[in-house]
């Protein structure tokens, strides 16, 4: 047989044992929290039909960064055989779990309960080039609310991410809040398409600073809009009253409820936040962190998008956590305590040991200790460097000798001590065997 | 904007929160059963280079099942200009989790521990005609121990694979065993190719029946091989040991240690037992349950599927969990409590009752209740109408004359019991509404 590549596509990962872990405990604490705010859980396919992913009115950014899949069988062959112009995919992968969820919504939401609060963890697929930190599969974590329609829906959601944080350990974030519609009365007297670039502009100033809006403003425009001069000036809410009310009493009272429900975060008004995707139609917000460029979460309401898929116009609010940024914030910093690894080592010294090891293995696995036995009656040197390459804390040595005894030695790997203890009363043994892993 | 169908794809499904909840906590319980054992979680993409996937030796008729992915730009318009038979795709979606696990070993086998103990679970492709419990996207849980070579990683993959069906609650399982290597001795004077046509007509033994796998060795043989008779006749170990004495002695070695270690669950040597896959080199099992046709997991030894990748031969025994046959059993049968729904229901009787209400269901939280607070100030009868159709179990009603008076009226949904409980001292309300919870 032939040697082949044993690497990943470009811009994939495998994860080795410990990312797996930290990711696979991330992903646990999220469900935990937004479950326990009483979102519900869905599920959909990785792969939609072309049409619904084409549906939305905005987001054709990403529309461009769809993985699509290949046809099948006779349709491929048809669409083979009709030439150029044909489309020889029928199916994409999701670009976010947003359009899923508003197909979903119109699915069954006859039978949702109203509102219907939600949320989804799981991978999203983007063709981008692959380049360092970005990847073209990775994972988001959404939480929406269907069918509410004050600013409730909005401090609940928002909420329920600032506590993701905080109970990941991750403290010193900042939320921006903003609203579509306080834009949208900036404009004055630009008109649409001035503005729809003016805000193309304004949605780069994290990356490019105030002087590099301006510029492309000026280049653009000619001259820099009165409302976004505005807009990158003080961020005080009184001075925005006049332009637009309503908007100004929505984000002062989510900011005040924000505030008591957070009293260390600093949640503050942005009149320069954009949010790039164009389905927004009122709040905005977005989490940030002095220790990274760009976000570590956001949203925003998009009372109109369900609409796509002919429900009636529903209110609906929804923010999402960029996971893979949270991530590595956390991996920089120190790692939790590993619940997964195992904590007792049972080596087998013979092959004829197998029967009395597993059943001892099955009682203290029966306590809820993680216990991991040699599956090989190898060197015993192999064996030692096996649990030492997988840090595993205690080893429980059993040799014919010691079992005829009665007694098991217990090598505490990291101190290099070593103590006898007897098998019998099982129930005494078994009690300290678990005191020890608890340690 | 145009209405778009609200489906999902063909052969694909929506979970609805209860069973997205359902399938989430079965997944879970896999995961820290794997975990008790030793296994060490892994991840990876969900897509592969075509070249990986094409480049088991068998496993031919899962390829043709591939879910392959467009190439993209330039390269796409350079495989379009090629013409008839230009490859289109370039990646494809992975239709197991063992080729996958092959690369990941072959990429990273010299940091890995020795024996490597792992685990994955994760959805799976094929692009199989939708049927009736066949899906396009499905989940696999398998368990791998790569780099040892006696029976002790037979027993602990299968140990670990029983132990799942016993925490899940599932009862009746059974597990047939045999050895690829008996098969082989069986073959006696048929030639190479029969013998290959005559295990593909045994394999089907399950879907139709001695008579059924007889009929079609007349047809395609001329005869029924003696091999295939003995495997059709009684499946005592004794009469097999003349044809391979190593296989039968692993056979009773891994039937004698499983039935110690799961007493009640029938282990039985099948030799008419093959499993498909033509990668299996030593023994091979399947679980099986009486109220199923077709197998609830299964599995085998491959020491030469990672020589692919490069790697010298290196004896590995991994086995895997057929989910959705798993979950569906467990659906028929009672659910078990739900442990996602939320325990506490408070109604929004005016907006000005926001802030106070949002501090309370913190406080709640942080003693492991979940919470959920409507995000609006709607008519109360819809309020209570979303926390019956939830079927929340409790509802704190906390109206302003509530609050002046410091007490709640917490409702037991169930019962239509009505119950007036002090707000203050906090931790004795608290304390009270944890113990209701727990209840």
């Amino acid at each position: 047989m032939s040697k082949i590549s044993a690497l990943p596509p470009s811009g994939f990962r495998d994860f080795n044992p410990e990312e797996a872990s930290a990711r696979q405990n991330l992903t646990d604490l999220i469900g935990r929290v937004y479950l326990s705010h009483g979102f519900q859980r869905i599920g959909m396919p990785v792969m939609e039909n072309l049409s619904t992913l084409h549906g939305k009115g905005g987001g054709a950014d990403n529309e461009k960064l769809i993985f699509k899949v290949l046809k099948r069988g006779e349709e491929l062959n048809r669409a083979l055989a009709a030439g150029e112009g044909a489309e020889l995919a029928d199916m994409g992968m999701r670009f976010d779990l947003t359009l899923p969820l508003a197909r979903y919504y119109a699915r069954f939401r006859e039978g949702l309960p109203k509102p219907f609060k939600v949320f989804q963890v799981g991978s999203v697929w983007r063709a981008d080039r692959p380049q360092k930190g970005r990847y073209r599969e990775f994972v988001q974590c959404d939480v929406d609310i269907v069918g509410a329609k004050e600013i409730g829906a909005e401090v609940d959601c928002i909420q329920a991410i600032l506590e993701v944080f905080q109970a990941a350990g991750l403290s010193g974030v900042e939320v921006h809040i903003n609203d579509r519609r306080l834009l949208a009365a900036l404009r004055g007297s630009a008109t649409e398409a001035q503005w729809a670039e003016a805000l193309v502009a304004l949605d780069k100033l994290d990356k490019v600073g105030i002087e590099g809006v301006e510029k492309e403003l000026n280049a653009k425009l000619g001259a820099v809009p009165d409302g976004i001069r505005r807009a990158l000036g003080a961020p005080e809410i009184a001075n925005f009253e006049s332009v637009h009310s309503e908007s100004t009493g929505s984000i002062a009272e989510i900011v005040r409820l924000l505030q008591a429900a957070a009293p260390d975060t600093k949640i503050v008004f942005n009149p320069s936040l954009v949010r790039g995707q164009d389905y927004y139609t009122g709040t905005i917000f977005e989490v940030r962190h002095p220790e990274l460029s760009g976000s570590l979460g956001g949203g925003g309401r998009y009372n109109r998008l369900l609409e796509v898929f002919g429900a009636a116009e529903t209110p609906a609010f929804g923010g999402s956590i960029g996971f893979e940024r949270l991530f590595l914030l956390l991996q920089e910093k120190a790692a939790a305590a590993d619940t997964s690894n195992p904590q007792i080592f049972i080596p087998l010294l013979a092959a004829e040991l197998r029967a009395p090891l597993l059943a001892l293995a099955s009682e203290l696995r029966a306590r809820g200790i993680r216990v991991d036995i040699f599956p090989d009656a190898a060197k015993l040197k192999n064996q030692f460097k096996y649990a030492d390459d997988r840090k595993i804390p205690y080893t429980l040595l059993l040799g014919g000798d010691e079992l005829a005894r009665g007694e098991a030695k217990v090598k505490n790997m990291a101190q290099r001590s070593e103590e006898t203890i007897a098998l019998e009363p099982r129930t005494q043994f078994l009690d300290k065997m678990e005191t020890l892993c608890k340690q």
